[in-house]
């Protein structure tokens, strides 16, 4: 492997790819698409469609995601034994291919671990990176609102952090991903406002806004039952504790 | 005008375009391209240029962009006073159009007033934002990093509130946007590390990075000579202070 392109091909919404995104994939000699079991088998067919319909002469490689060991008491130990398995695992789908692409959900820069795993190839490939659509601006889309209000701050966090830290210091407005257990509901909701989505940019996008603590509850039966549903979620969420924001 | 369409078209490259907001734009009765007088001729010839590649059957109208009352000493009211102008010249550049397509730089929901802009529409038409690139993406394809560290937080922030408050609280990671005068300049910059871009994206792309200390002045003198040659600049940087980050 001399390349490793890494193509943002955003959130679920096929048409979300750019021309960039399609050209790169074009002009790669093997595409790589994980398989990361039964539950998120959607994700795999979305870019086995992609791939189809953008790079129909382009080899697919299907590998299966080795799994994380959730039994490691180290965390972080584990997740270095986990990424360099995904390493290991790509570079044994690519084969004696050249110029490799992996289609990264969302964007590669944001909360995914695909540029430190690339970090781990030996030999390293020449690395290059397609931006694509991220939740964040999927989110805002689908509300039709602004992420900042005029000159002010944004905190992008996770739900964990949240959590365990509260509302973080120096923005009156933050966006929330990776929270698997609406940590919006460990927050005083008096003052505050939420824009949420699940599923942002496909077809079966979910919103729902208002004051958290009338539209908090409506989001946790919703999420519930959309997760049951389909299998997986992947939701996002802005807030806002200004008394008078402009949206 | 019933029906509004805010396209992000990312950030001055052409393929940053996706297939969403090329079937917006071919689907709009009429597209608006503003202009902005001279300095910046470049980013109304890139308009056209995607408007006559993209949808060559759909009408464009031009109209100038009205200009700020710098001289109004009340800076939000002149901003107000200024969208208002700027809603107007909408309404009339779009004439008896049903469905308007405006092209927007970056993303609709990233430090732009088009959002808000558009609210002052009367009577309000309906309102569809498709997302784009931002030149956070951009910024972090092009320097192949991770916007943020495993599982941290990331504050985005404006060249203006990291000169008058510091290093924002809250995060070891900051993007730094709207920054016209190098505020970084401001910072002690020892332990601090940056990638800087600037047109990022573009075939002008010009990217530094490396320890403040060092990479800071080679910043200052290539972003002057760049703005003296182009006329304009838009530049986008990422600050990190942890002492022993992967990047």
């Amino acid at each position: 492997m001399h390349e490793l392109i890494l193509i943002g091909i955003g959130t679920g919404n096929p048409d979300h790819l750019t021309r960039q995104g399609e050209a790169a994939m074009q002009q790669a000699d093997l595409i790589l698409v994980p398989r990361k079991g039964p539950d998120k088998a959607d994700l795999a067919d979305l870019r086995r469609a992609i791939c189809a319909r953008v790079a129909p002469a382009v080899p697919v490689a299907e590998f299966d995601l080795p799994v994380r060991d959730a039994a490691n008491p180290d965390y972080r130990h584990g997740v270095d034994d986990w990424h360099d398995a995904i390493a290991l695992a790509w570079a044994a789908a690519a084969g004696s291919a050249s110029r490799v692409a992996l289609l990264v959900w969302g964007d590669p820069s944001l909360y995914d671990s695909t540029l430190r795993i690339a970090g781990r190839l030996s030999p390293p490939p020449r690395l290059r990176v397609v931006p694509g659509i991220t939740a964040i601006q999927a989110l805002c889309a689908a509300h039709a609102i602004a992420l900042n209000e005029i000159g002010a701050p944004v905190v992008i966090t996770t739900g964990r952090r949240l959590r365990d830290e509260g509302w973080p210091p120096g923005a009156d407005r933050i966006v929330v991903m990776l929270d698997g257990d609406c940590a919006f509901r460990t927050l005083d909701p008096q003052g505050l406002r939420i824009w949420w989505g699940a599923y942002v940019g496909m077809t079966e996008e979910l919103l729902i806004s208002g004051d958290l603590a009338e539209a908090g509850p409506r989001i946790v039966t919703l999420r519930a039952e959309a997760r049951a549903r389909h299998g997986w979620i992947m939701d996002i969420y802005l807030l806002d504790r200004r008394p008078t924001a402009e949206g």
